[in-house]
């Protein structure tokens, strides 16, 4: 249950079958700000025992993803360097709300539907990519990166009710399918 | 070998007996901080294969230190609570030279003394505290804070020669030793 409001189609998988390296490259960056974003989420939220503690899982399996996406760089011979980011991440982050705990609410609800758009691509990966090792690789994402979404909506709860959280992260999904409908330029695991 | 230029003495033991929850709860502080340095300096230095794969050891390893300080606050009914943090951290980071290389043997450098510095008060606390388990507590985390101090000073030979680097921290060193001699009113890990 991803509560996401659209499914990646064509286009996108065109830009990562004509640009899979970049993809990849892209993929371990973003494997790394997955990581921030939880250690900055505990940080903000550190009196929150059950947030620190799932805060300190999902940065030890971001990392871990990390190092994996860079195993496969190196086995390919693809120079890890860095790369302008999409514009998906910070146009998402420019509807927090300010002031708490609505701050929470939606830092928490941003971050979940991130790892909800990851899974669903890593979904749309595992089946139509060219390369097996390349679909065996995202099979084996899928299932933490559907759990991290999880953890996140489940936490945004500690926030506010149950209804306002669901409520929001509607409000928030049909923010995400549009961005996600325009894409960007540059192929990217979120463009 | 923990290259510092001088040896906590009785000032110091005698503010922590005598603020000892204090002391903890900024413990658990200085452990997520130290979570925080090791990320941000993967970040910044994302292309060194090295340096990530120590930096992922680091934060995993000063998470679970943060959540080990966070079960000893639970155990003993010391509410965990924001704190202002000493000055010390602030007063070493003035000490970072802008530049690249420069810049990336002061940070490590630096992130390498206050890992000294928590290994040797450490080394005091095992010793001197009459609290049974926490000294027991202090003696399991003295080899894993010198480990530390010396990842980060061989890293950071990635980025001058060894003599240059020695000489540096040599000077570092010597700057570490007059913040900790003037200490800090409040009693903290670094005060
Ligand atoms: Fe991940
Ligand atoms: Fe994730
Ligand atoms: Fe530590
Ligand atoms: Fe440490």
């Amino acid at each position: 249950m991803l509560h996401l409001k659209s499914e990646t189609g064509q286009r996108w998988l065109e830009q990562v079958e004509k640009n899979t390296d970049e993809v990849l490259i892209d993929h371990a960056h973003c494997e790394k700000k997955a990581a921030g974003t939880a250690l900055n989420l505990m940080f903000a939220y550190i009196e929150d025992e059950e947030l620190c503690r799932e805060m300190t899982s999902i940065v030890n399996e971001e990392l871990e993803h990390f190092h994996m996406v860079r195993e496969i760089l190196k086995q390919r011979g693809i120079e890890f360097r860095r790369l302008k980011p999409s514009t998906y991440g910070s146009q998402l982050h420019e509807l927090i709300r300010s002031g708490e705990p609505q701050r929470a609410v939606d830092r928490l609800l941003i971050a979940g539907l991130i790892e909800a758009r990851s899974c669903e691509r890593f979904g749309q990966l595992r089946k139509h990519l060219p390369d097996a090792q390349l679909r065996d690789f995202y099979d084996s994402l899928f299932e933490s990166e559907a759990r991290h979404h999880a953890v996140y909506v489940r936490l945004a709860k500690h926030y506010a009710p149950e209804s306002e959280v669901m409520a929001r992260l509607d409000e928030l999904a049909t923010a995400e399918a549009a961005i996600i409908a325009t894409g960007d330029e540059n192929a990217r695991m979120h463009s």
